[in-house]
Parts: C-alpha cells; structure tokens; sequence
C-alpha cells in the first residue's frame, strides 16, 4: 500500500488525536465516584457521607436512564440500516452496477455505525464526566478560584474527550474506507468511487436524524414537563431531588444535547468532505493530479485536529480559567484561535498537494479553472464565516449584549404575551446577520470554485470541529453537574460555581448552534451542487419550470411541516409527563415532604424516564421518514427537477427557519436566566425569582424549550439529509424516464433540454 | 373611439357595480344616527335617549379618530407619490424614452390615487355602517330572527357597499387609463403601453404597503394595549367604555382592517391585471388578434363584478339569515355561488374573446402555443384553488374544528406555554394544504399557458373580489357594532346579536386572508414571470449561479426582517398604550368609577387615538422602504440575477410565513372565543373568563395580534411590491451594464449569457 503525503497527515492526525482524547479520559478518571466517601475527603464538609451516597446514586441513575434510552434508540436505527441497507442496494444495483451498489451500500453502513459509535461515545463520555466535575467543585470549594480551574477543566476535558475521539474516529474510518476502495478501482473510475463514498454520509446523516429528533424530544419533554410542574403547579425550584422528572432532564441533556449533537456534526463532517470529494473527482483534472491532491479536502479536516490540540493547551495549561468572568472568553478564545491557525494551514495545504492550475466541474459554469489560492480563500471563508456567524448568535442570544435585555424587559410591559412577541422578533432580526454572511461565503467560493469551493467552505468552517464539539460538549456536562449538586444536595457554592460554568455553557452552545446551522447551509449547497454536476446537467437549475417552481414552494414548506410536527410531540409528551408527576405527588404525600424511601422515589423516576423514552421513540418516526421520504418521492415520481426544486426551497427556508427558532429559543432562556441572577439595574426585573415579571420569562422559557432543542438543530439535518439522499440516489432518479420520474409530468423541461 | 365586446363588457359592469354599490348605500342611510331618539323609537328600552346619546358620541369619536388618521397617512402618502413619481419619471425616462417615464408615471400616480380612493371610500363606509348595524340589532332586539335578519343584512350591505364600488372603480379606472394610452400607441407598440401601464399596479401596490403596515400597527396597538392594560391589570371587560384606548381600537378596525385591506385586494386586482396584460402585449399573436382579446384578463374581473351582485340577492333576498348559525353557511354560501358561476364565465369569454389559437412568449419555454380552453383552465384553477384555501383555512382557524379546540385544550395542560407551542405547531401545518395547493394550481396553470397561465390564476382567485371584500368588510364593521353597543351601554341582546355576527365574520375573515395570501403569491409569481419575459431572458433563471443563490438567500430573509420591524413596532406602541392609560387612571380616580366628565374621558381617548396615530406613522416608514428599496438597491448595484434571486426567495419564504401567521393568530383569537363562550365539554374550559384556563389563552390571543393583523397580511404586499418594482423598473436595471449592476460581479453569468 502506498503512503502519499496526504496519507500521512491523515492518519498521523487521527492517531494523535485518539491519543490526546485517551489523555483527556485517564485525566478525568483519576477523580473517582464510589458510593463511599474517599478516606482523604471524608473530611470535608462538602463531601460528607450523605452527599456521597446521594452523588453516587444520582449518578448511577443517570448513566442508567442514558444507557437505556440510546440502547432502545440504537435497535430501532439497528432494524432501519438494516433495511435500508437492502433497498439502498436494490435500487442502485438496479440503476447501476452490483458492485456499485455493494460499494455504496458498505459505505452507508459504515457511516451508520460510526455516527451510532460517534453518539454512544459522547454519551459515555458526558455521563462518565458530569459527577466528576460536580465533585471538582465540591472538593475545591473552599477557594474559588481553584475551585473555578479545576471544575472548568474537568468539564473542559470532558468535551475535548469527545469532541477528539469523534472527529478522529470520523477521519481514519473515512480515510480506511477510501484506501480500500481505492484498490477495486482504477485511477479513472476515482468519480464512481466518490459516488459509492458518498453513502457514508448518508448513513451519518440519518442516524444524526434519529439522534437529533428522538434525543431532542426526550430532552425537551422531560425538560418542560418538569419546568412546568415544578416552577407552575407545585412551587419546587429546578432539578429538586423531589420532582421525580428530574433525573430524565439529566438524561435528556446527555441524550439530546451530548449525543444528538455529536452524530449531527459527524454527519456534517462526513457530509461536507464527500460533496468536495464527488466533485473533485468527477473532474479527469483532479484524478490526474494524484491521491493527495484529491484528497486535499480530507486534509483540511485533518490539519483541524492538530490545531484544536494544539489551541486546548492555551485553555488548560498556558492561561488557566480562575473565576466566573474568564470562562466565557477563555471558551471564544479557543474559536479565535483556531480559526487563525486554520488559514496558515490551509493556505499550506493548499499549495503543497494541489496543482498549480487544475480545471474542475460546476453547476454555474460546467467547467472552470481553479488554483491554490482560490482553493484556500474558499476554506478560510467559510472559517472565518463561521467565526463571524457564531459571534453575531453570541450578541443575539447573550444576556450581556442589549437584544436580550430587551426581551426581558418586555416581561415586565406586557408579561408572557410581550415576551413572546420580542422573542419571536428577535429570532427573526438575529436572522440578518448571519444570512448576509451566509451569502457572502456562497458568493465567494461559489464564484472561485463553484461548487467545490462550496465545499470547502463548509469544512472550513468544520475545521474547527474538535474545538466546537469541545465547547458544546463542556455545556450539557456543567448544566448536568448543577443539575447532580442539587439533586445530591450540596451546599449553595458547588451550585453557585456549577452554574456559571452552565451559563457560560449556555452562550457558547448557541455559538455552537450558528456554527451548526451555517455548516448545514454550505454543506447542503454544496450536496446539491454535486447532486447536479453528478447528473450531468450542464444548463442549471432553472427554477422558472413549472414543476421545479412548485416543488420549490413544497420544498419550503417541508421545514414548517417538519417543526410543527417536533414541536407538537414534545407538548404532548411534556403534557404526559406532568400528568404522571401530578399524579405521583397526589398518590404518595411523603413525595413533596421529602420522606419517601429511596426505592419509591427511584419508581416514580424510572416511571418518568419511561415517558421520555417511549415518547421520543414513537415520535422520532414521523419526522424522520418525512425528510427521507420527500425527495425519494419526488425523484422516483416526479424526477430531478422536482427535486431540484425540492432542495432549494427546503435549504432555503430550512436556514432562516433554524437561526430564528434556535436563537429566540436561546434568548428566552437567558432572559430568564437575566432576571434570575438579579443582572438588571431595574427595580422590578431585580427581584428576581417569584415575581410575575419571572413567570412570564418562565413562559418564554418553555417555549423557547423545544423551539432551540429540538425543532431548530433538528432542520439542520433535514437540509443536510435530502440533500445527500438525493445524491445517493442521482443514478436511480437518472435511470427512471431520464430522469423525468415515474409520472413523466416533467413537459417544458423535455422540450427544452 | 371604437367600443369593441371588451370594452362594453367591461364598462357596463362597472357602471351596474357602481349603482348596485350606491343602491346599497341608499339602504343603509335610511337608518339614521342622531343625539336625539328617533321619535318612532324613542319608546324602545334599546333606544332611550341616554343610549342614543352615547351611540352618537361614540359613532362621532370613532368617525373623527378614523378620519384624523387617514388624512395624516395619506398626507404622508402624498409626499411619498409625488417623490416616488419624480424619481420613477427621471429612471425610466433615462432608460428608455421621456414618452415612457410620462406614461409609467402616470398610471404610477392613477393606480396610487384610485388606491387612496379605494382605501378612503372603504373607511368610510365602514365607519357609516357600524353604529347603524348596532341600531339595527338594538331596534329589532325583542325579535330574534327579525334582529339576525336586519343587524346581518346592515352588516352585509356595507360591505356590499365598499366591495363592489372598489371592484367597479378600479376596474373603470384602468380601462379609462388603457383607452386613453392606446391613442398614442401603435397596435404594435401595445407591448410598450401595457409597461407603463405597470405603473398602475405599482402605484396601488405602494399605498396598500403604506396603509397595511400603518393600519395594522394602529390597529394592532390599541388592541393589544386595551387588551392587555383592561384584562390583565384592571380587570375590565373587552370594549369597556371606561377603558380610553377601546376607541383607538375600534378606530383601528376601520383604518386597518378595512382601508388596510381594501388598498391591499385593490392592489392585488391591478397587479394580477397588469402582469397578465404586459404578457400578452409582448406576443406578435396576441397585439394581432385585437384590442378585446388583449382584454381578455380585464373581463374576467368585469365578469366577477356582475356574478358577485347576483349572488349576493341569495344573502339579502333569496334566503335571508334569521338566527345565529345560518350567518357563517351564508357568508361561505357567497364563496362557493360565485366560484362555480365564475367556471362558466371564463370559458364563456375565453371561447368568445380570444384567438382559436395564438402563440405566447414565456419564461419556462420562450414560446408557446395556447388555446381558449387551456386559458379557462387556468382562470377555473386559480378560481377552485382559492375556494379551496379559503376552507382549509376556515378548518385550522374556526372552533367549530380540531384544530383550535385542540390549541383551547393544551391551555389546561400547561398554561399560557403550551398555549403558544401548539399555536405555532398549528399555524405551521396549516401551511401543508395551501401551499399544495398553491402548487399545483402553479404547476397546472404554468404548464398550460406559462406566466400568462399564472397571471390569470391569479385573477381567477380574484374573479370573486367584491363577494371577498365584502366579507371582509362585514366582519370589521360587525366587530365595531358590538364595540359600540358594548360602549353605549346597551342592553345585552344587542351585544349577543353582534357578537355572534362578529364570531362569524372572524373565521371568514380568516377565509379572505387565504385568499388574499394565495392571490399574492400568484400575482408575485405572474409579475416575476412577466419580469423575465420582459427583460428578454430565455433561458430561464439558474438558482445555481453564484449572485443568485446569494439573493435567494436574502431575498428569503426579508419577510423574517420585516415581520420582526412591525411586530416589535406594535410591541412598543402597545406598550405606550399601557402606560399612557395606566397613569390616567391612576391619575384620575373618577375614571374608573365611571363619574368622570365627558371632556375628561373625551380627552383620555384623544390621547390614546393621538399614540396610536403617531407610534403607526412612524413605524410604518422602514419596513415599507425595506421592501421598496431591497429591489432597487439589488438591480442597480448586483443586476437583476440578483433580483431573480431576492425575488424567488422573498416568495418562497414570504407564503410560508403569512399563511402560519396570519393562521396562528387566528386560531389562537378562536380559542379564546371558544373558552369565552363555554363552548367546550370539558369541565375546566367550560368556566369561561376569569380562569388561569382562560389567561392563558389571552396570552395567545395577544401574541396572535401582530401576527395575523401586521405581519401576516403586510408580507402579502411585500411579496406582490418587490415584484411589481422589478418589473416597472425592468429596463433601468437592464440599461446598467446590460442589466449586470454597477458593482458588475455577475461573473459567471457574464460567461454563460
């Protein structure tokens, strides 16, 4: 086997970076939870026997409820790959070759089971890492400051734990996948090897559907249904270790927040590196030009990994985090400078692998000559874009800056119902910004590299993936950790401590959001551009054909449908949640008293994680086969321009629809959170919990709820998944009627093509 | 001048529209409003002199506040169209010919002054009739079927009124302005008349966006602000006459509601003909086959005005209504009569006026070949497919259905929060059927006669225009009648009469937003085509150009952009509101108690009209100039692949929010009714007012407001006013580098064109 350059970048990245995340995970598994104190802290007040044995429990009750849930989530994506991997097979077999559809079918298989292993390890990791960082700030709370560094680098560590694991685990198995398949085919045939590569994102992209849908319901029903029998009917604070819903929020957020969102940036990574692939090599230029030339894109992601390593020092070596004030910059930092490094690595890369000159594919122009330079200008677009993007959602979703200060304020005007209509707005405006700069990007790479250059503009702005997954995995570990010091009922300043990391945490998972949704945007453009250029089509999308125009409105409306259909699931199993803790508190007394023995208060909570579970199993289905079915539909009966229309009118609804709902979302909270810690200089707003002027922020709250967990990022991959599906499955669509569908109906576009 | 078959047909409908109208208003002023009893009446409890007293006052107040504020925006307005008209002049004069900029201007100033008209002659009428629809109910009060009978027919034929001399006026007008133009235009140079002749469909455009954005934040203010100060804080009923906004709000009723929609319908009709006529003019076939085949589309509205009349003698003759549950069936009956009348008349003409077969010029193909049937296939289309929005719309938005009950029931399982979760789940689903239906209409009609088959689509929904405005002006002038009943301090059998006409004409006002959403989009959709046509592109448009996804993307923006300005506008005058009538009652205790002087209560609502009337004319100016300046700005500085995209994004995006909008506050408004008149089963619901069942639903009400009365419907002007502004200024944007912008970055393009 030869070992060209880009090989050796690849694989030495991904072996390093396994290699720091094993680091990080020994690190952490040096403070221990066991259900008796240690000899050497039993004396500390903090960690006390009581507190000990509750810590354990909540913790073995957590890591219990995750494991159920995601092994239930994993037979039922088990029972899908299966049968999907069979008509994957069929119907590209029988548009193809058997052994393209073998090919591609142990592609999608395989990205199947990495996005499954991808979410199972962020899970682990999360549950493994949350007591540990609750206990950090136990056994150091008597100094705040090392209190701070070593609660915040427990949690830290945590998330570069995952986020390094997964990103370099993402790239050997994709770069394995590539060096074997590269023995069954010829040099020249390096276009249908990408086509059969493909498959691996498809199988990222629809575990990540199933993880972000079933996850985010879970999360977002135990969460509300818990906010509101807790804060509305019953008057207990948040995580009491009374209200039995509790211990499924936990849950949830490691479920939904942890491991959701590992399998949906995997699939981004996966999804953005095949586009870039398929189209590289659909181009004789590219092939010619050698393995690692091709393989430049793949690059890119590799040299990220080192970066983030390299960058992660800086947080928890060179300037460690000593109060509450140092979190959040210390968190942006780590963005800044990775997104710096990352353009002398490309702008390196670029010219050390890629030819001088090299003439490529596209939708805009059907062939087009591309350099090093332009390559590289496309992929710090997109990481600078990304940056850009993540800092804007910053202003529009932190407490510090005026847009939330505002929604607050609006609580105490016109209570719930001025709250919602600022919330709303504000979601709508946070939209301005980061669409413009959306469309810059596009219109750079675009213009340089046409769809290629889209491509690379989306891993650019995943480059920084490691650090990205570092930060939103560091979120749902401290909100997590707060929610255990409750629960295990420790004193006010492990909480104290636990929540400021929470809201720095906060702040920076709706960064993590913009990046999230920006990346989805480019990554589905960049789908879709393969998409085109695979099929051959050199005239454009012209969406001025009836049935492309008419495709594209139900294309829009399919986010809608989408959302509507996730938000309604997560009311009803919230509403069946409340239901059952009502009932638990009316049944027993003891419950509210807070004298139930252990082994009823451990029923009632198996019986609300039960809730969560089915729910959110139940209603993952709808959802998820109506964006697989969508462009199937449309391609096997209507044909390619129906889907063209499809694609365009979903990626361009999906987006504005995914950054309003994931910052109003985003905004409601830490208004809440605004008025909660007493932040304002307002009389009214200063009182704090209790007031009407906190109800209606509650209610903002809630709504915003499943809003920013669930249907927001959700849309994410509804862009990402039709648009892959679609590629995937271009021979297929190409094979019935010449791509006109199954219906024929396709009339002025047969006459003009 | 020669008077062919169009132009009798047309003439002669307007003239019989005209007088029907004015036979309508003879009726209603038999009725008088005096401040002394009639002295036929003035035995009547209903009607004693203290009453009547109060009835005149406040018919006097709210005439004067409605008048105070259309004369301050159309001062505005003025200064607007005369600016407006100097800078269009100077533009396409530099573009084309000083002839061309005189005659664009021209109709410009036309189609802008017939609007101020159109929305001018609506209030009026509107606020003439409510106080005699109050008088009638309280004049037959001990009668019930006779009350029905004489408060609906009131009610019916003020709408009658205003809906059938706006059609006929509009209709008159823009033949007057054809007739005219066509002496100092060659048969063939009619393609160049019928471009200035846009000019009117823009003028009427610019003021409905003035007058939808100005009235639905008045309106919307006052509502939201009397809400909220009345229910919420005083604890005083709806309408109250203690309350000083109640009369800002039932101003707005009649600035917004009617003069708002009116200009909005009427700009809809001109727009829908002028896309329709600059297509047809463009083609050799069509200037050739004569001056009443060119017509064609002007007489299917002509045909309307007469089908509408006649179908209306079924409400107020044939089959009168005499009790609460035959006014909904009755009002819808209008719908559905003049639908299928409308079937035979568009085949009738289409046979009549037009060509065995004649060829167009298209944007899907550059040419084709069309026939009177497939034309009255496309009228018949857009005709069935309103009907059809209409009923689906009426199906999420009355509680006579699921739908709402389903939103009136989660109010009992989590309050105001879940409230606002499945409002917004709803109003996202009910997007799914509409926009189907949407689709296919467009598929079908853009299949068979391309944008001309588009254009006509859209008339076809519109064929129905004055049963459609008088609908929905009955229901503003029902509401007004019970506000004013309510301040009169009448008995409650007059308030219950009004109310249950009132109920009725919320959920067909509903119908009449489907319409006019689904029209927009028709209309946005023929206007975009016509663009295209006109700027001579044949190769369709390429969303996969770099400049054009760009603006696809921001084009897609702009309505969230939009809804953000006026909803938060209506949030702070709301706000205003609350403050302003909080400190006069805190000020002045007589108020409440109800013992303060006229002139105090007088002066408290002149303050409240004069907030209203300031916080409306402000706000109004930047979302309007968004909208007008977006296309602008995009064709003079990127070129019109740029507009192509901001105007296919603005669409796409633009239907999907307004139809969840306007069917989510309309839902939530039904809820409340639904819990307000104990119509449910359930034991909680069925209390009524007062409940924490019930405040949750105000709370969705309250944030529906915006929704469904500013947002909502303004995004329908925003989608037909980008459009139409492209259009008009189609051969300035083409005479800037051959229509490449100055910035010329159009690169690709550049390649490929």
């Amino acid at each position: 086997m030869d070992f060209e350059n880009a090989d050796v970048l690849i694989v030495s990245a991904s072996i390093v970076g396994i290699l720091f995340s094993y680091w990080q995970y020994s690190i952490i598994a040096k403070t221990t939870i066991s259900p008796e104190p240690d000899t050497e802290t039993s004396s500390l007040v903090a960690l006390n026997r009581k507190v000990t044995a509750n810590l354990y429990e909540v913790y073995i009750a957590i890591s219990e409820g995750a494991n159920t849930f995601l092994n239930a989530e994993y037979r039922i994506c088990g029972v899908f790959v299966t049968g999907f991997s069979i008509l994957l097979f069929v119907l590209i077999s029988s548009a193809t070759s058997i052994e393209d559809g073998m090919f591609t079918t142990i592609s999608f298989i395989t990205g199947a089971l990495t996005s499954m292993l991808a979410g199972y390890i962020g899970m682990k990791v999360a549950v493994f890492s949350n007591a540990r960082t609750t206990k950090a700030a136990a056994l150091n709370a008597s100094n705040e400051s090392a209190q701070y560094t070593a609660a915040f680098n427990m949690a830290f560590r945590a998330g570069g734990c995952m986020g390094f694991c997964l990103c370099s685990i993402g790239l050997l198995v994709l770069w394995i996948l590539l060096k074997i398949f590269s023995h069954y085919f010829e040099t020249d045939d390096y276009d249908l090897m990408m086509d059969c590569i493909s498959g691996y994102g498809l199988g990222g992209s629809c575990i990540a559907m199933f993880g972000r849908v079933g996850g985010g319901i879970y999360t977002k029903a135990a969460d509300v249904g818990a906010d509101l029998v807790g804060k509305c009917d019953l008057g207990i604070p948040e995580d009491d270790p009374r209200n039995p819903a509790t211990i499924a929020d936990n849950v949830g957020d490691n479920v939904g927040d942890v491991a959701g969102m590992s399998s949906d940036l995997f699939g981004s990574f996966a999804e953005s590196t095949c586009a870039a692939l398929v189209i590289a090599a659909s181009a004789q230029d590219m092939r010619d030009a050698g393995w690692s030339a091709l393989l430049f894109p793949v690059t890119i992601s590799a040299a990220g990994i080192i970066i983030c390593m390299l960058s992660s020092f800086v947080a928890t070596h060179i300037h460690p985090v000593k109060s509450k004030a140092e979190v959040e910059p210390a968190l942006k930092l780590q963005l800044i400078l990775t997104s710096i490094l990352t353009i002398f690595a490309s702008v390196f890369l670029a010219f050390w692998l890629l030819p001088a000159e090299f003439t490529l594919n596209g939708v805009a122009q059907s062939s087009f000559t591309a350099t090093p330079g332009n390559v590289a200008i496309c992929v710090c677009a997109g990481c600078f874009g990304g940056l850009l993007i993540g800092l804007v959602t910053e202003y529009y979703t932190s407490h510090s800056y005026a847009p939330v200060r505002e929604v607050a304020m609006s609580c105490k005007a016109g209570g719930a119902a001025t709250n919602i209509i600022y919330g709303l707005a504000l979601g709508y405006l946070s939209a301005i910004i980061p669409v413009i700069i959306l469309a810059v990007i596009i219109f750079t790479s675009f213009t340089l590299c046409d769809t290629y250059g889209v491509g690379l503009a989306a891993i650019g702005m995943l480059s920084t993936l490691a650090t990205g997954l570092t930060i939103d995995g560091y979120g749902p570990v401290c909100d997590n950790a707060g929610g255990i010091a409750e629960m295990s009922e420790m004193e006010e300043e492990v909480r104290d401590c636990t929540d400021a990391l929470d809201a720095a945490g906060n702040t920076t998972a709706a960064i993590g959001k913009g990046f999230a949704i920006g990346s989805a945007a480019l990554v589905s453009l960049a789908l879709y551009g393969a998409f085109v250029v695979r099929l051959g089509i050199d005239t454009g999308v012209n969406v001025l054909e009836p049935l492309t125009f008419s495709f594209l409105l139900l294309g829009a409306m399919l986010p809608y449908w989408f959302s509507a259909m996730t938000m309604k699931s997560v009311g009803e199993a919230a509403g069946a949640m409340v239901t059952e803790v009502k009932e638990q508190f009316a049944n027993d007394s003891r419950l509210m008293a807070g004298t139930a023995p252990k082994d009823v208060v451990a029923a009632g909570r198996d019986k609300c994680i039960k809730i969560s579970t089915e729910a959110s199993l139940r209603e993952m289905v709808a959802p998820s086969a109506l964006v697989m079915l969508a462009p199937l539909i449309a391609g096997t009966f209507f044909g390619v321009y129906a889907v063209f229309g499809l694609l365009t009118g979903g990626l361009v609804s999906g987006v504005q629809l995914a950054i309003s709902m994931s910052n109003t979302g985003g905004a409601w909270d830490n208004a809440k959170k605004y008025i909660e810690q007493k932040l304002s200089d307002d009389p009214e707003l200063k009182k704090g919990k209790g007031t009407d002027v906190h109800k209606a922020a509650v209610v903002g709250d809630t709504v915003g709820d499943p809003l920013k967990d669930t249907s927001g990022p959700a849309l994410n991959i509804l862009m990402k998944l039709m648009a892959i599906l679609s590629l995937v499955f271009a021979d297929f669509f190409w094979s019935i009627n010449d791509g006109r569908g199954l219906l024929n109906v396709a009339v002025a576009v047969s006459r003009r093509v």
